[in-house]
């Protein structure tokens, strides 16, 4: 893309727009593999930021990184039949190794719950083993038709936990522990608020009991499934046969879950800030904070304004601030405001004679708004207006969120609200659970039960109607269209 | 293995010995899947330090992270000969995606110089795009007959830079740096002393111009290949026309580098350090770095050293010391002693009643000898046993290299230091150059040429005639049985 040309406005055409703000952020890029992108510097640096920050939180809590095999031989994914069913049709098969036609094929890994629990019933004898906190970042597999940079590609990055548990109380701590550790990522981090809750059954992971996400609503008002966590029940270590002799003396099959993130956050944190410049990131997940840059015509000017820049840049380093000065030459102010703003750079400042003079720069946030911050205690005002628009960012995508959400729906709002491209939203409505009305109001609406949202997310009253056949409510459920 | 049991002695049996010493530490298992190992959370955490600190250089010498394709078409692999006449036999080949049977089979990446250079060849316009300083950490697979636990695995996980230059003498500095890089990791954080020098046409990267690389000597007198670094010269781009645009407006072909390390790395740490207890780790690379064991018989005792022993995990661990306070109850002091000392934690320090009452605690290395510290001041103290035991390592190591290195052999000499299984060394000698040599030597005495060492490495004097035929030597080589 050419210095100072505009990408698709965000109204126009929201899916041009996404891929034209990646593309020009330099996120990612397109390669000649079927269905695979090449993840580019500038947003692997993004995701690096989310590993260092989710790795800190699975770490607090306990876990441990190992690392399986990615190959998943054919007859150990046929082991739990309803995990089986799910991913067998988008499975990448080896079926030559060394030149040779393999006796079993080998499953590039969609997941990896059967390799890892086979390795499972050789560790866990006892109760003593128990639990068993695991967590592995890998790249997985899934064979995808219509792709879509970051949301959904054939291979992606990702992290998995899996872990092991006496009880089924035990493991439902775990799911929920890491349900909330997602969401504490998603708010505290990415600055997208999310609701959570439970999947109904024909949302839920292959071969899981019950499944909970955290759930985003991007700008153009359909739901992003950010991230999942299972209570896997104790189905894969029957498969598997993940027994433990309990303290009792007995012998008992363990309680198995699994959770995972995927590079698709890296899709969301850009649907939910974005603008029609392109990518907006949040201060804690910017790989560029603060770009400095100095304004000048003459040499004299150059020297005070360049002085004033490294000084500045050295203090915000040292106080762990990750910011950059753009010095090159032969490139207009203008020119290098653009590249910083397509790059979401959250804080710019600029620094030109006059503000030397005055004993300042001058604070651009990326948001918009300029203002004058002095030289003096500047690392303490720069952190400051970073909070400042961490939360601002956050803050506004509620509001968004909030403004597209509706309570107590009926069936003609639910329709009319799912209507056409820019139509969407939270949809809460009364759900009598049943498969049928689930899978017609798919058909009718194209959105889909994204949550029965956990108590704090439930309206006041409890729906007594479902939405769609006005049979009695069982649960309250949030539809969506989704990504 | 239970309690108490003891491994396989080195000089009875290095082999049993090193797959004994890697289980008793739990870095490691077998997988059911054929030449795929796990890397149990033990050993990820050393690969997780190693990561750290490598990937800290690659940022200091001005690299970036990206992320590439796991899948490449075949015939991109075929782009360039010698590349694919290397890589070919040893590849797994994807057939089938998504049910069905692929028009173009899609290779398991053995290494991605053709993934990446395709797309630098869409990045790369003029001079002023490069240098472009890549590098990516991933998974690679190599479809192997004999595998060994981390040595040689048909899946391993490892980083490798790709870079693209302007001209020749920019990439041979590059691969220069980044060798230079490897040597220092290798003898700063692994304490493990290498030479360092270029392969010969037999032994190099296929697809290469030069390949360099650092060489260790294992304690079996084998030598490792620990890290590669290969000028590329302008073969992959004009194999996928990665094309620029110079300052002076012509246009011409980039040049470039590509150097990597795996998780190979961690049986050299095991087969450098380890002794016929378990692994040693060296103190920068261990997970754990200090474990406090509290001694006590009465629950007064238990208390009061319990206490010693929290406050000094504290204190150790605000210094960012890796330390961990086994403070599990029912079991011996001997017991956890042998635990530790299996997964090769340097330092432990024991604090029992009467160390509580002379205000010390008892520190023992985990190569031997125990002194008391002072808790006045412990910190510092623990700090410099650790910078002790990393340095005694790495001075122990380079003995035993000397030790095993023979300079001007003959050939007589060269045949007699190589043979039986506990044969081997550095055996420096003079080389004509030819290819026949090379393969006699290598089929009388399993030696290979590791390097044509550096100039730092090479004897006073170059010998005058070569080792095997007797005509006039080119240049001196160093020859070792290796991994």
């Amino acid at each position: 893309m050419s210095q100072g040309a505009r990408i698709t406005p965000r109204a126009q055409d929201f899916n041009a727009w996404y891929n034209e703000a990646i593309m020009r952020a330099e996120l990612a890029d397109y390669s000649p593999v079927r269905g695979c992108m090449v993840i580019r510097p500038n947003g692997y640096a993004i995701w690096e930021l989310m590993q260092r920050a989710l790795d800190d939180m699975f770490k607090a809590t306990g876990h441990k990184n190992a690392y399986f095999p990615l190959f998943i031989p054919q007859s150990f994914l046929e082991k739990e039949a309803e995990h089986v069913a799910g991913f067998a049709p988008e499975t990448a098969v080896v079926t030559i190794g060394g030149g040779k036609v393999l006796e079993e094929p080998l499953v590039v890994r969609p997941t990896s719950e059967t390799i890892i629990y086979a390795m499972f019933a050789k560790w866990i004898q006892s109760y003593r083993d128990l639990p068993l906190l695991i967590n592995q970042w890998c790249n997985v597999v899934r064979w995808e038709m219509r792709t879509k940079l970051f949301l959904r590609t054939t291979e992606f990055l990702w992290q998995e936990g899996h872990t092991a548990h006496g009880d089924e109380a035990d493991a439902e701590r775990e799911t929920r522990r890491m349900l909330g550790v997602y969401r504490r990522f998603a708010e505290d981090w990415m600055a997208m608020p999310v609701i959570t809750g439970i999947k109904t059954a024909a949302e839920k992971f292959a071969g899981a009991l019950r499944t909970y996400a955290i759930e985003g609503l991007m700008q153009d008002n359909r739901g992003l499934q950010a991230g999942t966590s299972h209570n896997l029940g104790q189905n894969f270590a029957k498969a598997f046969g993940v027994q433990y002799q309990t303290a009792e003396g007995g012998l008992d099959y363990v309680w198995n879950t699994s959770w995972g993130v995927s590079t698709r956050l890296v899709g969301g944190l850009v649907m939910t800030h974005g603008d029609d410049v392109g990518i907006v990131c949040p201060p804690k997940l910017a790989p560029v904070q603060v770009v400095i840059v100095p304004i000048y015509k003459t040499d004299t000017e150059r020297a005070a304004v360049m002085e004033v820049g490294m000084k500045s840049a050295e203090a915000l380093r040292a106080a762990l601030i990750r910011v950059e000065l753009d010095a090159r030459e032969g490139m207009k102010p203008g020119a290098k405001y653009y590249e910083h703003e397509g790059r979401g750079v959250p804080l710019r400042l600029e620094v030109g004679p006059r503000d030397v003079g005055q004993g300042q720069v001058t604070a651009a946030q990326r948001t918009g708004g300029k203002v004058p911050l002095p030289l003096r205690g500047l690392v303490g005002e720069v952190q400051q207006q970073l909070e400042v628009i961490q939360r601002a960012l956050f803050e506004a995508a509620r509001t968004r969120q909030e403004q597209h959400t509706r309570r107590g729906v009926t069936k003609d709002e639910l329709i009319e609200m799912m209507q056409g491209e820019g139509g969407g939203g939270f949809a809460y409505g009364g759900f009598c659970g049943s498969a049928v009305c689930e899978q017609q109001i798919k058909e009718a609406t194209k959105a889909t039960v994204r949550v029965l949202p956990d108590e704090e997310f439930r309206s006041p009253v409890t729906p007594a109607r479902c939405v769609w056949c006005g049979g009695p409510s069982v649960t309250e459920a949030v539809w969506a269209k989704a990504y």
